[in-house]
């Protein structure tokens, strides 16, 4: 039975949180602050090692088996490296692993963000106890990972599991990336309410932004859920495009389950018949048993998995 | 160190290819039928166990270690069954493992056919020494096969790496397999012919097709090599299209190295300049220095790397 604690922290371009974590991937104390995310690396870092002692506060030092962090790429997880973080100034090919692991005195490892997620909801969430799971992350943008024959696949640099970056519609919208037509650029929820904002400014009658009400993802599933005939529409489009992708992954990885997370996964119970429909039309038929259910550890899944790390580095 | 023989067997929907293979890959005698495919799975085990026959004949019983298959799918590789071959009359549900074996008195590995080839190459051609490999094979369709840290990435029911049926451009062209838009519908080889017939048809002055000559894939490319305009075009649109299905899986698998077979393979030095072009303008920088080389075993991967499975069954 593996014992003692272990700190999962989450670092994102808007926020920072950290957590004490149980080995049953439980969470025992909580905090989050604010990223400084154009003060540079040394003051990020110095961030994350206050988090770590605030959360671990009281706890017998010999207890803290170590630190694990779930990071936005690109990384090389394998040297530890940032190789050049789009939200954070100054994380170019910066040694995070080392720096935080000299500041905190503890052994420390590095996940990209889509990875760790994996990583939590297949030892504690959703897809617990599959030995092929496929993550996805569906929020501003769409990342992932993925667990192949009991392991995590990593690939190269531990790059592997980009699935908002595979091709959707080549030749097509430009994507956060820069390129053009990634499955990111049609199926985020950040192209969703873009594709909602369009809609509502030319569709006579419809509910949303009417009186000048902001028009995100919650306002187009609240207007759907309210019977909103473009609500709907908007949210079948959306539906269709998922399923399509995730009919991609299946035949990509073959996974007994795909684990839907991100901000529009709290929709999932909307968006699920016709996401099905369009999976099960485009995926082959020997795929159709593939389970599809929403992330179960909700925004800690990245937290938890990164904790999970420090108990069992595979 | 390994000893003892083994027999590959590539069972197609046209040819059966069968070797007798020695532990380093290499092939001591090999032989080939046209495959009875409307005959049903009697009569087509009877010829895969008439060529193992053949290609053992004179050699010691005990010296040969097992069979490998390499077949069509979709396969359930975990159960050794056939599910639905669509080339293969009657190869629905059918025991192609347990028949086989029967039938030699042998123990019988089956795989699909585009991970074998990727194992052929891995353990004995152009991604040998790679710890992540992806596979191509651009021919008639587009499948292939993936190794992710040292291991074959299989997923559930040994299903993984059907990667001619990403998504490439969400509801454009019919694929073989019924759906729209599948990167195969645009890359195959098939895809690639019909372009040039249609594009031939209404191109003034291209020696292509020219006199009532036929246009496929090769006649193709030697019109290209001879200066012809259109000729050219098409190969670089083919090109372009390769280069975006595989930038997509340098981000969904992280290989070290992809490897491209098949009958396309073969003109890979007039492909590989605007290949890597569009490629690298599509595939996020941290990926750029993935080595992208055409297969080594031609169309022998497959065969080599059936027999590999009876030498390391991993």
């Amino acid at each position: 039975m593996t014992d003692g604690l272990a700190i999962g922290i989450d670092l994102g371009g808007t926020q920072i949180r950290a957590a004490l974590v149980r080995p049953d991937g439980t969470i025992e104390k909580r905090l989050s602050t604010r990223t400084q995310a154009d003060a540079g690396p040394d003051a990020v870092i110095g961030q994350m090692a206050g988090l770590a002692a605030s959360v671990s506060e009281g706890v017998a030092r010999d207890s803290i088996r170590g630190a694990g962090v779930s990071s936005p790429g690109p990384l090389d997880t394998g040297e530890g490296l940032a190789l050049d973080i789009p939200t954070l100034k100054g994380f170019i090919n910066f040694p995070l692993r080392a720096a935080l692991s000299d500041r905190l005195g503890l052994p420390v490892a590095l996940e990209n963000d889509g990875i760790a997620a994996a990583i939590g909801e297949w030892k504690f969430g959703a897809a617990c106890g599959f030995d092929n799971a496929v993550y996805v992350t569906v929020s501003t943008g769409i990342g992932g990972g993925v667990i192949a024959g009991g392991k995590v696949l990593r690939g190269k640099r531990g790059m592997a599991g980009h699935v908002g970056h595979m091709s959707f519609r080549a030749g097509g919208d430009t994507c956060f990336c820069g390129n053009a037509g990634c499955f990111e650029a049609y199926g985020s929820g950040t192209a969703f309410t873009r594709r909602a904002m369009r809609a509502a400014s030319t569709t006579p009658g419809t509910a949303l932004g009417a009186g000048g009400g902001e028009i995100d993802a919650e306002a187009v599933f609240a207007a759907a859920g309210a019977g909103d005939h473009l609500a709907n529409a908007l949210v079948r489009e959306e539906a269709d495009i998922l399923g399509t992708g995730f009919a991609s992954l299946l035949h990509l990885y073959s996974p007994d389950i795909l684990v839907m997370g991100g901000g529009l996964s709290n929709q999932f119970s909307l968006l699920e018949p016709w996401l099905m429909q369009s999976l099960r039309s485009i995926a082959m038929p020997a795929f159709h048993d593939t389970l599809v259910v929403p992330a179960k550890l909700g925004n800690n899944s990245g937290l938890i998995g990164a904790a999970a790390l420090v108990f069992d580095p595979d």
